[in-house]
């Protein structure tokens, strides 16, 4: 299979990724670990409070967001070259335990780097549950090598 | 001790957090689960790439961030009620094994809610290396309940 470098992103293009998909044990696990508020550790806690049951840690969300799309990076050969950051990042619905969220991709702009064999790819990452509403939206961007014959 | 509710927060005022240290071990645990980037888990591909050397996936500094501020909120009994999201986010140098980053915690912007008794705070928190070079800074939005007494 052909790599996958910042030529091959258009305007628009819109990616499916892997789905999100996350047990009780690993929201608590993971929250143990960064995140120990009542509503990601304590599933009785959770659900006597405000969301009615144990939700994953906005930055465990995030994470498997990473995964999703590092797992689109390594079957697809996608020559990424890291990130400098996120312009916004909303949690929108909590991200609940053994329920699918579908993600995609979508390019929003497109832009060559003046230094260096590479293009910055704004870009707008989204999950939703199974009804189509929205858990997590990332508007982010990243950098991808440029083919090897538009080095030049 | 007093619990801390949004009406002791002020702006412009800038709350030392504990500092982040990760060790090499960590940062490849985290990344083999969320962000298997070269870079991240494989410490002589990373000594030959771009960074010299292993660095922490970006979403797992953000997760240390986290945990900083979460062992503040408990220390302090901080009545923090979650977030929205990020304004936005910047990883500005890599976050690199065994070295300390000191952190703040700076309020920007103060907001009563309307419909619930809580309060919105807008804030930078900051992370530096120990010359003081930035290594990540987040502009966040967080959301903390408010006295019993002004609830009214």
């Amino acid at each position: 299979m052909a790599k996958w470098y910042f030529e091959d992103f258009e305007l628009g293009q819109r990616i499916a990724l892997p789905p999100i998909r996350v047990s009780p044990e690993e929201i608590v696990a993971f929250a143990r670990e960064y995140d120990p508020q009542p509503m990601h550790i304590d599933p009785e806690a959770a659900a006597r409070g405000h969301f009615g049951g144990l939700i994953a840690s906005g930055w465990h969300t995030a994470a498997l967001m990473m995964r999703s799309l590092a797992t689109w990076f390594r079957e697809a050969e996608v020559q990424s070259l890291g990130s400098p950051g996120v312009k916004e990042m909303r949690w929108l619905t909590p991200l609940r335990p053994d329920v699918g969220y579908a993600g995609h991709f979508e390019v929003r702009e497109l832009r060559r780097a003046a230094s260096r064999p590479m293009g910055i790819v704004g870009q707008s990452t989204v999950f939703a549950d199974p009804a189509g509403t929205e858990a997590f939206r990332v508007a982010g961007i990243g950098f991808f090598a440029c083919r090897p014959e538009a080095r030049a």
